[in-house]
C-alpha cells in the first residue's frame, strides 16, 4: 500500500499524518498535534464519511520550524514525499502531470479554531501546462482558466506577497472595459488574457515569475500557513484569546474537489443545530456553482440550507444523515463545510459549532433531554461569561421605533451608538468615551479592534457566517450582517438607504436578534430569560458549593441581585449612600466641622437616612446575608473640586471661599490609594464609623431575621482591627441596651493589603469573616493604579508582558498566593471563618475556579454577573469533583 | 533575725525585696522585679558598700495593681509591715516615735531608667510630732523644720494634688516679706510658720489635712508612685523609649539620710568616667549642705567633685576606692548618687552611667584595653545609632564667630536656628520647617516634645547632669546648659546678655561640645573622627559579615559614604542627575518630543553628561561595585508645575504654553507612586533606558575595574525582567562591539512591590541580583503612602496602634515576611543571588540586625549612616554568634 512508503525511524517524531485515503493515521483525540481541522478530517474519514483525501504536517513541524529559525525538521521533506505519491496514488491523479493534474488545498489548522486569521490556497498545483490538461479533462475551459485565475490571485497574494488589490485592480480594469458586472460573464478565452496580466503582475511585484512547478507551489504555501502564525493580527488574536503561540499550526494538503464545476456543484456551511437560537433544526447556508471560500466569505448572499432539499435533493438527503451522524458522534452542535462536485458530496470540514449564549444555553438543556449528555455535561458546555449576552436589557418593545432597515440577526442583543465607519474611527470615538456602532461594507480581521471598540456591528453584505457576524457572536456583540439596502460610502462618510441618508456621528439602534436597524436612541428593558435558562442554571445550582452574593446598594440593583439568584450582599458600599444630594451637604458640613458638636450635628442628620437605606436593602434581602462596609475612600473625595461648586458649598455653609480652599489643600493626597482611608478614617475619626454602625444596627432591629456584617476596611494589622472591633462593639451595646433588644451580627474586614493577607492569622483574631478586595489588593500587590495603568497596561498587553488584565481576571500567581495565604492563615486561627471575595473579581469565571480551589465560601459580584457566577461556580465545583475523581 | 518575719507561703508571689540593712534579699540580675535601683542598691549592699537600709515592692505589685484595678494584690500589708519592722529594728528607730523618728525616702524604680518621669519623696516619716523630735535629736531646728516643710512640699504635690507652684508662691511671699533671697536665710521658727500655711493650702487645695500619721503618709506615698506609672508624661516617654507598660515599677522605701545636716554633709552625683568625652576621670557634681534632688533638679550650680578632695578629704577618699570598685564589678561606666551626712558616706544609687557617643566610643576602646571587657564587647557597648552625633558636622574654624555667651558643654554637637521660648513654639516652628532651638530657663519633662521638635537646646540654668543635659544626650542633640549670663524673658520674648539682646526668631548657632553659644549662624565642617572611633570601627569590621554600601551618586557623597568606609554603592539614583540645571532641559525636550527623532536628540545630549556622572563615581570607588538603578519616577517630576516655569519652558522649546498644559494633564496621575514609572517606563519609552545603560556601560570601560551593576527598577514578573534583561544585554552587546572592550557586570532588580517578592524565584531567573526597596515595599505592603501618611500615623503611635514608624524602622512581621520569602525563593532559582537592601532603612540598626538573621549580603544607606550601619552590623553578626553559641 501506498501509506506504508512513509518510512521513518521507530523512535523520530512523525511529521506527516495521512487521512481519508486507503489509509487514515489521526482521529478527534490527536488535536493538539493534528489541529482541530486535521483531527477531525482523520475522524470523519475514519466515520466514512466522504472527505477529500489528504494529510497533515503536524503542529509540531511548525514549533520546530521557529524553533530552528525557520528551518524544517530533518526528515520532513521525505515524508512529504511520501505521502503526496500516496495521494496521487489514491486520487489516480499526479502532480504537474497535464493529464490528469492533481490538484491540492493547503489550510492552516491550528489546535484552537482562529477563523480568518491565517492563510489558505486553494487549487495548488495548477500551472500552465496542467490548467490546460484541468481544461480538457473537466470539458469546461471556462472553470479551468477561472480556478487557475483563483489559484495565482490566492498564492501570488498569501504566498508571494502581492497585493490582493492589484490583482482586483486587474479584474476590475477588465470588467469595465468589456462592460461586465458578474464574473460569471467572463469567458476562458478572457480569463487566460487576466492569467497573462496577473503572471506580469507577480513578476512584477515580487520580482520573480510565478512558479510553474507544482512541488515549489506546495512548499510555498506550507511555508506561508507556518509564517502566518506569526502575523501581528495573528498575534494579536491569539493574545485576544489566550492561546499561547507555542501550540502552532498544523498544516493540511488536502486533494481540491470543486463546488464551481457547473449547476449540479456547490458549496456550503452548515450547523447541525440553529447558532443564534439554539433551535433544533439543520441551519446553513450554500452557494450553487461556488468555490469554498465564498460563502465564508461573505461576498455573495448564500441560500438557506434547506432550499438545497429542492435543488440537490439526494445531496441534501445525504447531508441530512452526515448531519445526525456527526452529532451523535461528536455529542454536540457541529459546524460543517461541504462541497458538492457534480452531484456528489464531500467534507471538507467539521468542527464544534459556535453559537450564541442563548443558543449554548437551549443547545445543552435540549441535548441533556435528549439523552446526548448528562446534565453535568450540559451545565458545563456554556461558557459562564457568554451569559452576559442574555442579561442585557433589549429594546423596550413599547418605545416608538423608527425602522431604517433590516439585515440578518446576526448577533443577539441591543445596541445603541454613533454610526462610525472605520476601525479608527471606532476605537478613537470609544476612547472619547462614546458608545459606536461601526457600520461597515464587510468586516476582515483587520476591523478586530475597531469591532472591540465598538457596541454593535453593522455589515451590508454577508451572511450569519461571514466574519462579521461570528466574531461578533464571539465577542457577545449584537450585530446586525448583510443588511444590503444599506449604501454605505465611506468617502462621504454617509448611509444611504432609499431616500433617507444617515452621517457620521448619527445616532442608530440595531437589535442584533432581529436584524433591525433604527434611527436614533431607543430605550431598552430588561431581558426576560428563557426557560432553558432558568433549567440550566437550576442544574447548576444543585451543583454548586460557593454561594453568591452581589456588590449592589441601592434598592434597584439589590432587587436586580436577588432576581438574578443572588444569596446575600457582599459589599454594600456606605460612601454611594453618602453622595445623594441631599446628603452630600451633610457630609461636607461634617468634613468641615470646627467642633465635636458641629461634626455630631452633621452626622445627626446622616443618620436617619443611612437607616434609611439599610432598612430597605435588608428589607429586600429578607434575612439573607448583608455585608455592609464602613466608609472607606478619603474624605476629600465628598468635597466640591470645581471652582463653581466650591464657592457655591462656601456659601451654603457660610464659609469664606479661602477656608473651603484651605481645608482642600490640607485633605489633598498625593496618593489617595494609599492615604487617609478606611479604617485609617475610623481611628482618626471615630464619630463616622459610630454614626455608620449605629446606623446599621438600628435598621437591622427593625427587620426581623436580618444577618448584617459589619465589614472594616484597609485593615493592616491585628492592632486595627482590635481597635475597630472594640469601637463597633461598644456601639452595639449601646443600642442595644436603648433599644431593649439583641441581634446576632459580625464583624469581620476586607483583606485588600498585602500586610493583611500576611497577617491574616492574627487579624482573624478579630474578625469573623474576611471579604477579599482583590480590586485594592492587586493594585497594591502589582504596585499598579487602576486609575493610571491606561498609559502602560497597553504596552503590555501588545509585548505578551502581562498574559492577563489583572483587574479583570485575577492574578493567580502573586495576588492569588497573598489569597491563599491569608485563607489559610486566617482559618488556621478561627476555624470557622467566613471568607469571600467582594472585587470586581467576583464575577470573572477563572477567578471563580481559583476561589473554588481556594474553597473560599462565597463570591460576590455586581447584580448582572450573579448569574454568570452561578454557572462558573457550578462549573468549578464539577471540575473539582471531576479532578477529584482523577 | 527580724528579716525572718516577713513569712509568707511557699508557692505565694513575694513582692518585698529587703536590702541595706541586715539582710539583703535581692541582687543586680533580679533588675526585671526590682527595676534597676532597687536591684542595684540590693548589688551594692551585698559588696559591702554604704547602703542606707530599705525594701523594695517589686515590679509584680505594679502589674498586680493595674491588673486588680488599682487595688493591691493579698499579702503586701503584711510583707511591707514585717519590712518596716526589719527597717526600723536596723535603724534603731521607730516610724512616728517622737523621740528617734523613722524617715524614710520613697522612690520609683522602673526595669529601664526613665529620668524626671517618676515621683519621688524625701522625709516621710515627719509629722508634727516627729519634725519637733528630729531637731532635738539632731540638735538642728533649722534642719528639722526646712526637712518638714520639704517633705509637705513634696507629698502635698506628688501624693495630694497641690500644685507646686502654690507652695513656691507661699516660700516666695515670705522671702519678700522678710526681704531675704536665700533659703538658707530662713530661720527655724520662719520655717514653722510657713510650715502652718502649708498645712492650710493642702487642707484648702486637697479638701483634707495632711497626714499625721507616717504608716498613712507610707502607703500615699507608694500609692503615687505606681499612679506616676501611668501619667500621660510616663506614657509618652514609654512610646518615645519603646518600653512596654506592662514592665511596671518597682518602690523603694529606703531610711533617709541627710546631706544638708550642716557644712560635713552634702550631696552628689558622679560618673566613674566623663560621660561627655569618655575620659577616665571621675567626674561629678556635689552640693555641701543639700538634700540630694538639689543636683539633679539643676536649681543650684554644684562644685565639681574634685573640689571635694578639698572641702571633705577623707570622704573623697572612700569616694574614690568606691568608684573604682564599681567599675570592676559592673564592669561599665556607673552613674552613682551619694550623701554624705555628718562625715558619712552613704550611696544612694548607682547605675550604668548615660553617656555621649563620643563617650561610650572612647570608654569601650579604654576598658578593652584595660582588660575589663573583650573587644566583642566593647563593639556591643556603643549604640550604632549614637554615632549619629559623632559624624554630624561641626563649626568650622575657620569661620568668624561672635560669641554671645558661654555655658555648660552638655550635650555634644552643633546646631544653628531660631531662638524659640516654647516648647509649643518650637514644635509649630518646626511644623513650618524651620531649624529652631529652644531656650528655657531649665527644661522640665513636659518640654519632651518641645526639645524633640528643636535642634538644638539652651538652659540658663543647672549642671550637666540636669534634666536638659541629660535628656538632649539621650536625643542625640547638641545642648548648652547653664548659661548663667542669659536673661531670659518669657513674657517679652527676649534674652538679654550684658548689653545684648536677642529676641524670638533671632538666629543663633550653638557647639554643645564647647558650651558657646553664637549669634547668627556658623558654618560646619566635617567632624574629625577619633582614634577610639577608628579603633572600634575595625574591630566591628572584623567581627561583621554584612558589608555595607551606600546611596549616593553626587561625587560629594560618594566621597563622603568612602571615607566612610562604604564598601560600594547601593543604590545610584541616576533620575537625581537629570535635576541639573543643565540637563533638566533635554530631559524636558525628550519629554515633549513629537518624534522618535526629536526623542533620540535629547537623550544624545543627556548620555554624555550621565557617562561623565558615572565615570566620577566609578573613579571615586575605584573597583568596588556600583549599582546604578535605571530612571525610575514618573517623567511628570521633571515637568514644571508653576505656572511662571510653565511659561519659562514653553518660550525656551518654542512650544504654546497651551501644549505644555495639554501635556502635563495628559501625564497627570492619580496615584503617581503606583503609576507609570521604574521598568514601565523602560518598556513604553525603551530609549531612556538604552540611553542610560549606554552611559554606565561607556562610563565603566573608561575606568577601569570597575564592576557595574545595573539595576531596574520596579519589577513585578519574570516577563518584566525578561524584557529589560534582552535590553540591556542588546545594548551591551553594542556598546562592547563598538568600543571593542568587553567587560562584567551585573543585572539586577530592586525589589520593592509585593508581587516581586512573591513571585522571586520566576524573577531570579532573570536577575543576578536583589536590592530590596524597603520603603517602596513598605508602602505598598502597608497600602501606606509615605507623603500622605501624617495625617494618620500620629494617631497611630498616640494609640499603640502601630509599634514603630514602620518607615524608619522595618515591619518585620509583614514587610520582612515578603524579604525573607523573597530571599528564599530567589536563592533556591539561583543559589549565588546576590541580596542587598537600599531602603533608608538600611542605615536603621534594628533592620540591620534583621536583614543579618535573612542572610542578605549587604546593606545600603545614605553616606552618613554608615558607619552605623557598620557596627550595626558587626553587632548583628556578634549577637549571632552569641545566639549559636547559645
Amino acid at each position: 500500500m501506498p501509506a506504508t512508503a512513509i518510512a521513518q525511524p521507530a523512535h523520530a517524531p512523525r511529521f506527516v499524518y495521512a487521512f481519508g485515503g486507503p489509509r487514515t493515521d489521526g482521529d478527534a483525540t490527536m488535536r493538539n498535534l493534528l489541529g482541530g481541522k486535521g483531527a477531525n478530517l482523520a475522524e470523519m474519514a475514519r466515520l466514512g464519511l466522504p472527505v477529500p483525501p489528504g494529510f497533515t504536517l503536524t503542529t509540531e513541524v511548525c514549533t520546530a520550524f521557529y524553533a530552528g529559525n525557520r528551518a524544517y525538521p530533518d526528515g520532513l521533506q521525505d515524508e512529504v514525499a511520501a505521502a503526496l505519491a500516496a495521494l496521487e496514488s489514491a486520487m489516480g491523479a499526479r502532480f504537474g502531470d497535464a493529464a490528469n493534474p492533481l490538484l491540492v488545498s493547503v489550510r492552516s489548522g491550528a489546535r484552537a479554531s482562529m477563523p480568518g486569521m491565517m492563510d489558505t490556497v486553494l487549487n495548488l498545483g495548477l500551472t500552465d501546462a496542467t490548467a490546460e490538461g484541468l481544461a480538457q479533462r473537466s470539458g469546461d475551459a471556462r472553470f479551468a482558466w477561472d480556478s487557475y485565475r483563483r489559484f495565482i490571485q490566492m498564492y501570488g497574494n498569501v504566498v508571494m506577497g502581492v497585493p490582493h488589490h492589484a490583482f482586483e485592480d486587474i479584474l476590475d480594469g477588465y470588467k469595465r472595459h468589456a462592460r461586465i458586472s458578474q464574473d460569471t460573464a467572463i469567458t476562458a478565452q478572457a480569463w487566460q488574457d487576466i492569467i497573462r496580466d496577473y503572471k506580469d503582475l507577480v513578476q512584477r511585484e515580487a520580482g520573480r515569475p510565478f512558479p510553474q512547478d507544482p512541488h515549489e507551489q506546495l512548499w510555498g504555501a506550507i511555508g506561508a500557513v507556518f509564517d502566518s502564525w506569526m502575523t501581528p493580527r495573528a498575534v494579536t488574536y491569539r493574545r485576544l484569546h489566550d492561546i499561547p503561540a507555542a501550540w502552532g499550526t498544523a498544516v493540511n494538503v488536502q486533494a481540491m474537489v470543486f463546488g464551481n464545476m457547473g449547476d449540479d456543484s456547490a458549496t456550503g456551511v452548515a450547523f447541525t443545530r440553529d447558532p443564534s437560537t439554539g433551535e433544533n433544526v439543520f441551519y446553513g447556508e450554500y452557494l450553487i456553482n461556488a468555490q469554498g471560500e465564498d460563502v465564508v466569505a461573505g461576498i455573495r448572499t448564500p441560500e438557506p440550507i434547506d432550499a438545497m432539499g429542492e435543488t440537490l435533493p439526494e445531496v441534501y438527503a445525504q447531508l441530512c444523515v452526515v448531519r445526525e451522524q456527526l452529532e451523535r458522534h461528536f455529542r454536540d452542535v457541529q459546524d460543517l463545510e461541504f462541497t458538492v462536485q457534480q452531484g456528489r458530496l464531500f467534507l471538507l470540514q467539521t468542527r464544534t459549532g459556535k453559537r450564541s449564549a442563548r443558543a449554548a444555553v437551549r443547545i445543552a438543556v435540549d441535548m441533556a433531554g435528549e439523552g446526548l449528555i448528562t446534565r453535568e455535561e450540559a451545565v458545563l458546555r456554556v461558557d459562564p461569561a457568554s451569559l452576559d449576552q442574555l442579561l442585557h436589557p433589549t429594546l423596550d418593545p413599547a418605545a416608538p421605533r423608527d425602522v431604517v432597515t433590516r439585515g440578518l440577526p446576526a448577533s443577539p442583543g441591543a445596541a445603541c451608538g454613533a454610526i462610525v465607519f472605520t476601525s479608527e474611527a471606532a476605537q478613537d470615538r470609544h476612547a472619547e468615551g462614546l458608545d459606536v456602532i461601526l457600520c461597515r461594507q464587510e468586516t476582515s480581521p483587520e476591523d478586530i479592534h475597531g469591532m472591540h471598540a465598538a457596541v454593535g456591528i453593522v455589515t451590508a453584505r454577508g451572511g450569519m457566517t461571514s466574519h462579521a457576524a461570528v466574531v461578533a457572536r464571539g465577542m457577545g456583540k449584537p450585530c446586525v450582517a448583510g443588511a444590503g439596502a444599506l449604501h454605505i460610502d465611506y468617502a462621504q462618510r454617509s448611509i444611504t438607504v432609499g431616500p433617507r441618508t444617515l452621517r457620521e456621528g448619527d445616532t442608530i439602534t440595531i437589535d442584533g436578534s432581529t436584524g433591525e436597524i433604527f434611527a436614533g436612541a431607543i430605550p431598552t428593558v430588561q431581558p426576560d430569560l428563557s426557560e432553558s435558562f432558568r433549567t440550566l442554571m437550576s442544574w447548576g445550582d444543585a451543583a454548586r458549593r460557593l454561594a453568591v452574593r452581589t456588590n449592589a446598594e441601592t434598592p434597584e440593583d439589590v432587587q436586580t441581585a436577588r432576581d438574578f439568584g443572588a444569596q446575600g450582599i457582599g459589599l454594600a458600599r456606605t460612601e454611594h449612600m453618602f453622595f445623594d444630594p441631599e446628603r452630600i451637604q451633610a457630609v461636607r458640613e461634617m468634613i468641615f466641622a470646627e467642633s465635636a458638636q458641629g461634626r455630631a450635628d452633621a452626622l445627626g442628620r446622616l443618620l436617619p437616612a443611612q437607616r434609611t437605606d439599610f432598612v430597605a436593602i435588608f428589607s429586600i434581602m429578607e434575612g439573607l446575608p448583608v455585608t455592609i462596609r464602613l466608609l472607606d475612600p478619603p474624605l476629600h473625595e465628598f468635597l466640591p473640586h470645581a471652582p463653581d461648586d466650591i464657592a457655591a458649598f462656601a456659601a451654603a455653609v457660610h464659609l469664606p471661599e479661602e477656608t473651603v480652599h484651605k481645608r482642600l489643600a490640607a485633605l489633598h493626597e498625593a496618593n489617595p490609594m494609599l492615604g487617609h482611608r478606611g479604617c485609617r478614617l475610623g481611628i482618626t475619626c471615630p464619630e463616622i464609623y459610630e454614626m455608620q454602625v449605629r446606623a446599621v444596627l438600628e435598621a437591622a432591629l427593625e427587620v426581623p431575621g436580618t444577618q448584617p456584617e459589619i465589614m472594616i476596611p484597609l485593615i493592616s494589622s491585628r492592632a486595627e482591627m482590635e481597635h475597630m472591633r472594640a469601637l463597633v462593639e461598644r456601639v452595639a451595646e449601646a443600642v442595644f441596651t436603648e433599644k431593649r433588644k439583641r441581634i446576632e451580627f459580625l464583624i469581620g474586614t476586607m483583606i485588600e493589603l498585602p500586610r493583611a493577607a500576611l497577617r491574616a492569622g492574627e487579624v482573624a483574631e478579630g474578625a469573623e469573616f474576611f471579604s477579599f478586595g482583590t480590586n485594592d489588593l492587586t493594585q497594591t500587590t502589582f504596585g499598579m493604579s487602576r486609575d493610571d495603568a491606561a498609559s502602560f497596561l497597553p504596552a503590555y498587553m501588545e509585548g505578551n508582558l502581562l498574559e492577563r488584565d489583572p483587574f479583570a481576571s485575577l492574578d493567580v500567581d502573586g495576588v492569588g498566593e497573598l489569597v491563599r495565604l491569608a485563607a489559610e492563615r486566617g482559618r488556621s486561627t478561627r476555624p470557622g471563618l467566613k471568607l469571600g471575595i467582594c472585587g470586581e473579581h467576583g464575577g470573572d469565571p477563572a477567578t471563580i475556579a481559583f476561589c473554588e480551589a481556594v474553597g473560599l465560601d462565597y463570591v460576590s459580584c455586581s447584580p448582572y454577573r450573579v448569574p454568570i457566577a452561578r454557572l462558573a461556580a457550578a462549573q468549578a465545583a464539577l471540575r473539582a469533583e471531576q479532578h477529584k475523581r482523577g
